[in-house]
């Protein structure tokens, strides 16, 4: 499914109709629940479990701000391989809360621990494993500097496990994705899968993050699931491609939260082979697979941005490197100047130049190239001869606009993916506490 | 003079009121006049020229945008010391108009020198001295990609040339700030004076740039004039100084302009010795007053900033380097996050964390205090005990707002100063060419 921008951006505020999201499918080897700890005061859900009782290989890409929650420590503080269950709060982002918000860490993951391995005893098989604190990792997204609900969340954790089930209908997947939710709008979920001879592939995955900045600084936290059976080690090369160019090539408004998670989990029921590496040709088909899923998300992510009324791409070709390319791309898509002016639908090329010019990348302004659209507006160090002001006013009306930047350099690309910058930001954020 | 912020805010769509300005003098070997090319096609000035018959020392700051205007080209040219003459003018950037707006800065700088030889010929003095045309520079500000008014400058200059004088009260002074301005909502003007034995050692500047984006991008231009006899070289290392904790430590929305041009003229007129340098007395003290001149002026431009209510001033303390302070610094006024939090009157704490974590610096959240004005609101890792959501909110309600950030790493310290974020931003920015 591709997303279609027009009618989500229309029906934003309305409730989501099925029809909207992917098929997302079982998930062999997880079980999942969300239930309310009345975080937020109206019952609404903001605590989720993803547990898988045979454990699950993990790989995580986290934040790269200097000052990180404490989940992302917690996870951090060992190298796990293998774990057997996540657990995601909203409203509270454990950050900056001190010997308070990792005590709580603490006194949770040790209740959870406790509840899930008198679950494992009470299980049918009998297998009465346990679960210890270093089997789990977590997940917090909201406010930063606030007293951490240990109570509360603590409280809720019996319902939690008790609520963990394995069949899961797009439904449920629905329920669990808007279980992570804090301001965005939508669920967002997206899925793939691959025929592997009689076996069925898939990944499924969820994610939050309300592009512009929601009371939780635009945390975004995705979580990826598959069926098939990939060591953490290959896990970790297939995520980290992935986020490069979906993930991490998105912007909003360049401010960048100390929540941030992706993470890739594999429940090993399909085995694809042994050893497998990034040149088996199942694991290029994954990958692919992969990539498509995380763009999805991402774009998804961005479409969400509140105040966003039009979905912004921006191209850089032809740059002597990756490095350059990047940095021009991103100097234009967090330009306040630009996104401004495409949310006025002024084809303001002039600040383009800027963008481009201020990345302090080296560029050669006679051979720049850019267009609007299917519309050069400037090439050989000047405006373009066909340019055409009305037909570039009639483009920039549409839901979704593309810059493209031609540098003529050398043969690198990157393409990254943003919003407008409206009013709506404004409103949003200046007393958002409130 | 200080800024009187309140009244400078509650004002600014008003006439200004003469009694704001500084009361800045008579610079003797400077003539100066500003005139109307009809640029903006209502007979606004919008043509300065500045010009020194026996010449000038100069040192000049311009943008490190990695595109530049043909006006900045130019100036870098030659590597002058000495000219005779600055041209300005408005509402066309010269930037990105290719061969035309080469060829149109040509053909300005031979009738310009023609029409001032002319002039020198004809002087009382009868020196008939020659004006080259590598004696004279150029600053532009405006659209950028447009091709340039050359007819229309070229047709004016006569007049520019014409309305020369040598007698400057405070009135003269703004008229000429004035014609330097796009959309700045006042001029800008600001004066230093250092008794000197007998002789009165003056500094005068004027400045544009309107804060948030305008029209031109916001781009920044300053002119000062000195008659202190200082050479070319010291002028540049004392204006490389003083720009680095004034007009480099301004930001509006971290763009950057094609055109940003800070100059520093000597007349010669007042000997103070031979072979000065940096350690001179005479040489500090002009150092001082430069740079409270530019502190001066660079925050009259924030203060001007369109759509700004609130002045933001971003402290960095006990930084490890300079370097880092400085990064920190920029990374949390540059935050679109903050600033809408600022325009909210909200103490949204938890922003500032995450502004100095994004900016990648290495700091230790445990050592870390943040201070809003004179109230603690975070120490030791966690919300300071002495936290009080009322005073805090009052306090915010204030015009001027101070972030402190004592990072308790070293003695390393960095200022910077900048404008909340409002709805005007929005307004004005959205399709500006209109």
């Amino acid at each position: 499914m591709t997303i279609n921008l027009k009618n989500f951006l229309n029906d934003k505020n309305k409730m989501s109709k099925m029809g909207e999201f992917q098929n997302l499918k079982q998930m062999e080897g997880l079980e999942m629940s969300s239930v309310s700890a009345d975080l937020y005061g109206n019952g609404r859900d903001d605590l989720s479990l993803f547990y898988f009782s045979k454990g699950a290989n993990y790989a995580t890409v986290s934040t790269s701000n200097s000052i990180i929650s404490e989940t992302i420590s917690w996870n951090n503080s060992s190298h796990k391989k293998s774990i057997k269950g996540l657990m995601v709060n909203t409203k509270n982002a454990n950050t900056f809360t001190g010997k308070q918000g990792k005590e709580s860490l603490d006194i949770i993951a040790k209740n959870l621990s406790r509840i899930l391995t008198l679950k494992e005893s009470k299980s049918e098989k009998g297998t009465s494993e346990t679960v210890r604190i270093k089997d789990l990792i977590f997940a917090s997204t909201g406010v930063i500097g606030e007293q951490f609900p240990v109570d509360q969340i603590k409280d809720a954790l019996p319902d939690l496990v008790e609520k963990l089930k394995k069949e899961h209908n797009k439904l449920f997947w629905l329920k669990i994705a808007s279980g992570i939710m804090t301001t965005d709008t939508k669920p967002k979920v997206a899925y793939e899968e691959i025929i592997f001879g009689d076996e069925l592939v898939k990944i499924c995955g969820v994610a939050k993050g309300s592009g512009m900045i929601a009371p939780n600084l635009a945390t975004m936290l995705s979580f990826i699931f598959t069926n098939a059976d990939i060591s953490s080690n290959l896990l970790r090369s297939l995520l980290k491609r992935a986020v490069a160019n979906t993930f991490n090539a998105i912007t909003v408004d360049s401010d960048q939260s100390t929540n941030d998670m992706v993470s890739l989990f594999s429940t090993r029921a399909i085995k694809l082979g042994q050893n497998l590496s990034l040149n088996d040709k199942i694991v290029q088909k994954f990958e692919l697979s992969l990539k498509k899923l995380c763009l999805n998300l991402a774009k998804q992510i961005v479409v969400d941005g509140e105040g966003a009324k039009k979905f912004l791409t921006v191209k850089v070709i032809n740059a002597k490197s990756l490095g350059s390319a990047k940095n021009i791309a991103f100097s234009i898509a967090n330009s306040p100047l630009i996104k401004t002016a495409v949310a006025g639908e002024d084809p303001n090329w002039g600040r383009i130049i800027m963008g481009i010019g201020k990345s302090g990348e080296m560029i050669d302004s006679k051979k720049l190239k850019i267009k609007l659209g299917n519309f050069i507006v400037a090439e050989n160090g000047k405006i373009a001869d066909s340019y055409n002001e009305e037909k570039l006013r009639e483009y920039m009306r549409w839901d979704s606009i593309v810059i493209e930047i031609n540098l003529k350099l050398g043969s690198d690309a990157f393409e990254c993916y943003t919003c407008d910058f409206t009013h709506d930001y404004i409103d949003i954020n200046a007393d958002y506490r409130n």
